[in-house]
């Protein structure tokens, strides 16, 4: 089959650092290669692809602080895909926050079937794009993520896979110090205070890892930094997937405190993966991922993930592993695709 | 004529404070109201124009922090002209800086005519989309940006036109202490530190007005608040009409001292309106805004620029004024928007 992957422009695919649309796009179509297909992905310059690259005239713009006008590039790019439509039998967009979502109207009325992954959350701006286009095709990330918005022609969820045998699995969390793992971005909705307080009340330490962006650092300096002392809490910083994954594997248990329904949420599969048991509040996509009480557990307040995170000894590290192998490859994502894009091809 | 105008949506139009193209929309459709067009405007929730308001659907993003993904309003503003495109005989889009180049593709292939003022510089970026829509219909704001990229199929230069008699009109430079004004965007490319520069020079007080972005604030600490002393160099932030129109009349001069291609300088022809002449460097619109030796005067360097403000005395104000009302007047603009619209619908 000649397929198409339409990726985001901000990080290289695969990315240098985190991107998780960038990482998806880099294996799914690693696979599809190996299996066969005449891939071509749509990303930027200086992108490293199993199957053919379709530079966008640009590398990653988040590497590009010259470029004054990175939308641009990204209309450039959905103005090539359909240029050259019609050299592939399906047309697999992934569309993120921000200027992703102009893929959709971008992409309309093409002879060959487009597919759209919704990557980003819904808010109240986005949705009025997605309703306006309601009969397009689309594919969740998540069964929460579709039910906030059923009206969408969703031909299915087919959830994010990760290279599972690329995480180090820990039987036991090493060290003499038991911790927790907050990982993630440090921002007011990832609820990263809520983790400092589940930790103090299960009187666990805390070790906090993530990016900050400039318009994060408020809430970084007064609700995470009063509280790093380098024994209780700490912060480490944004971490490479070595360092990310020894992190992971040392943990007792991953918190997952997010106050908005993420769609996804791909720490709680990469923790899981390394035998890290999760805890999380129960937001979101957490009760597809989390088997509440064989993998982690789910809680509705922060009293709820304590006592979540006091139960985390009664967890078996190799039940999460084989959560995550059984159910978050990227052979199940692959194949998922796979049955989406034949049933597109067929009508 | 049936009308339709595409407006930025960052501000309403007219816009509460500064806005270039919001201003320009709001005249020219009010003057082609009374002309008795029908005209539609495509604008902000809460903007007030003469003729018909088709609604974004939120308003004004600049002051709706609420908005997370503001470029999705931009494409159901494009969308909503594409629905209602026949029942318009012009259809004209105000292309702008970051998300307003998107009208370009998204207005492509109507059978309506679509006419693109341009009104953002051509930079590297959005030069790869105006190239690849070249033959699209184009009115410049200035011949010296057309000339920047020729090949584009530029229908016209229509220069801005001011509504004249708004502006007070002073026939001497009002108080007892003589001063220069540098009024516009506190940013490096304007180059305030050379305008503070020429003055001292000069030996003239500067006053500076316009609003400091976040971005730029590094700038203005470096640049331009070291010379700050309330005396020979004065920071009065971002003013209103009235405010601003009673510095420019009452200043000796207005300095222009952007180092890059301006396609146009609406501050210069704000400035003469009041009769107060102008120094600028001779980039960008610069040539085409200021008669050289009768309206103010034209400077390659520091020195040049500290010249000219030493010959401001021999410039007869009263014909600063008659310059504007001549060559930059709303009827002129409006003129010649309807004779290029006549153009497009007899072809």
């Amino acid at each position: 089959m000649r397929i198409a992957h339409v990726a985001p422009l901000w990080e290289s695919v695969p990315p240098r650092g985190y991107g998780a649309i960038e990482t998806l796009v880099a294996e799914l179509s690693a696979v599809q290669v190996l299996d066969g297909h005449d891939v071509t992905v749509f990303a930027s310059g200086d992108s490293k692809v199993a199957g053919n690259l379709h530079s966008a005239g640009a590398p990653a713009l988040h590497e590009a602080p010259g470029i004054a006008e990175p939308e641009i590039y990204r209309m450039l790019q959905l103005l090539d895909v359909r240029d050259r439509a019609d050299e592939f039998d399906v047309i697999h967009s992934h569309v993120h926050a921000n200027t992703g979502c102009l893929a959709i109207p971008a992409l309309y009325g093409l002879r060959s079937p487009v597919l759209h992954t919704v990557h980003c959350y819904f808010n109240e701006d986005n949705t009025r794009l997605f309703r306006r286009f309601a009969t397009e095709r689309y594919v969740a990330i998540s069964d929460s993520q579709r039910s906030r918005l059923p009206e969408l022609n969703f031909l299915g969820t087919i959830h994010h896979g990760i290279a599972v045998e690329a995480f180090p699995f820990a039987a036991e969390p090493v060290g003499a110090n038991p911790y927790l793992v907050f990982l993630g971005r440090i921002r007011p909705e990832k609820g990263v205070h809520i983790a400092i307080e589940a930790a103090r009340l299960a009187g666990l330490p805390l070790k906090i890892a993530g990016r900050i962006k400039h318009s994060d650092r408020t809430y970084f300096e007064h609700e995470v930094q009063p509280h790093l002392d380098g024994k209780r809490v700490s912060f480490l910083g944004e971490l490479d997937f070595p360092r990310k994954t020894s992190l992971l594997a040392g943990a007792v248990g991953t918190l997952i405190t997010s106050r908005i329904p993420e769609p996804f949420g791909l720490v709680a599969i990469e923790s899981m993966a390394c035998g890290t048991p999760v805890v999380s509040l129960r937001t979101g996509a957490a009760a597809e991922l989390v088997n509440d009480g064989v993998t982690g557990y789910l809680a509705d307040s922060i009293e709820e993930l304590a006592a979540g995170i006091r139960r985390l000894p009664m967890i078996d590290r190799a039940s999460c592993r084989q959560h995550v192998a059984a159910r978050f490859s990227i052979r199940r994502m692959t194949d998922g695709y796979e049955r989406t894009y034949r049933t597109l091809t067929r009508s």
